[in-house]
């Protein structure tokens, strides 16, 4: 003679465990986000509803740097202001985000979607790195960027492709090591303090 | 002769100040978020945007309890199965949630939807007390249990509705306090300590 247990009604189970699949929310958090839109129905949730739909029916990815955009090819790649004489490679869009938004870079990029990596079983193929090559030929572009992550897949995407860049007429080159800015010695690791030991510059 | 800042163009910015409204995301979380819901539109994105829809739609705030659910009154409140002699006084709809699906409490609820504040301006009169009040005296209904969160607020008004159900042929009850099961007597406040000492029972 008890009830059934009662969770969160109708289709906010649902909601709850879609929540629960974003990156930042666990099940406990997405319960938490599930309830801070269904009190704000009219401010969030529908807007939200309706943002998410038309994101999904507009994004395109750039069929020549691999960006997103509601046009393709997208709007950076187009943007004749900027200078198509540089290409940035970038392992994931956040990371042409970040390049753009914080550094003022305003050359273009390509995308690869990812890293070499011999555990996940990532080859060239997967990257489309032959796609980079092709631009990489385009007698305007000068210059490639290598900004993969600093870490060994990163870094080992990075040689990869200066080696397939070899025999093309472009300089090729990587982001800097070094001390982050506002960083404190202590709190370093080896490698980076060795690496802006390494390239010490005159003051 | 620069290009302008190219953030997530189209639809894509307003969607990632909308997702940083979230309770547990930020602005930068928020901009990862969308771009794994746009890595994920089929699987994800699009079922999420249905998912919000669908309950905006059809999640109703029930009249008796202020629980939400797709009828009213909600399924709580109308199962014969429940023990109607209780009713739990609880500051937030997560709070019904957590005593229903953590502790198997069987009985009815009350929705505060918040707790008396000084500081914030909440009245008695913007928790609607008087409906509890108005439950408590129907003839089923024998003991009401006082969960409000542990916080001066919380007890405040646990006091304040004890205070008010004087007259009401009801007993009522608090949640005890206590050693935390699995906690560390080292970590714990003094007040808890103090209180769980006072408490203390045959072993």
């Amino acid at each position: 003679m008890v009830g059934q247990p009662q969770g969160p009604g109708g289709g906010i189970e649902a909601l709850i465990q879609l929540l629960a699949k974003m990156p930042g929310l666990g099940p406990r958090s997405a319960r938490r986000a599930a309830l801070h839109l269904l009190k704000r129905r009219e401010s969030l949730m529908e807007p939200l509803a309706r943002a998410l739909t038309d994101a999904a029916n507009s994004v395109k990815t750039c069929s020549i740097c691999h960006n997103i955009d509601t046009v393709d090819p997208c709007r950076v790649c187009t943007d004749p202001k900027r200078d198509h004489s540089q290409i940035c490679v970038v392992e994931e869009i956040g990371d042409l985000w970040a390049m753009d938004r914080v550094l003022g870079y305003r050359g273009l990029y390509h995308v690869l979607g990812g890293t070499l990596s011999a555990l996940d079983g990532v080859g060239p193929e997967d990257l489309d790195v032959g796609a980079l090559v092709e631009r990489a030929r385009h007698p305007d572009v000068k210059e490639i960027i290598l900004a993969t992550n600093a870490t060994v897949d990163g870094q080992t995407t990075a040689h990869y492709i200066a080696d397939r860049l070899s025999d093309a007429d472009v300089s090729v080159s990587g982001l800097a090591h070094g001390v982050p800015v506002g960083g404190e010695l202590d709190y370093l690791d080896e490698g980076t303090l060795a690496a802006a030991l390494k390239a010490r510059k005159p003051v």
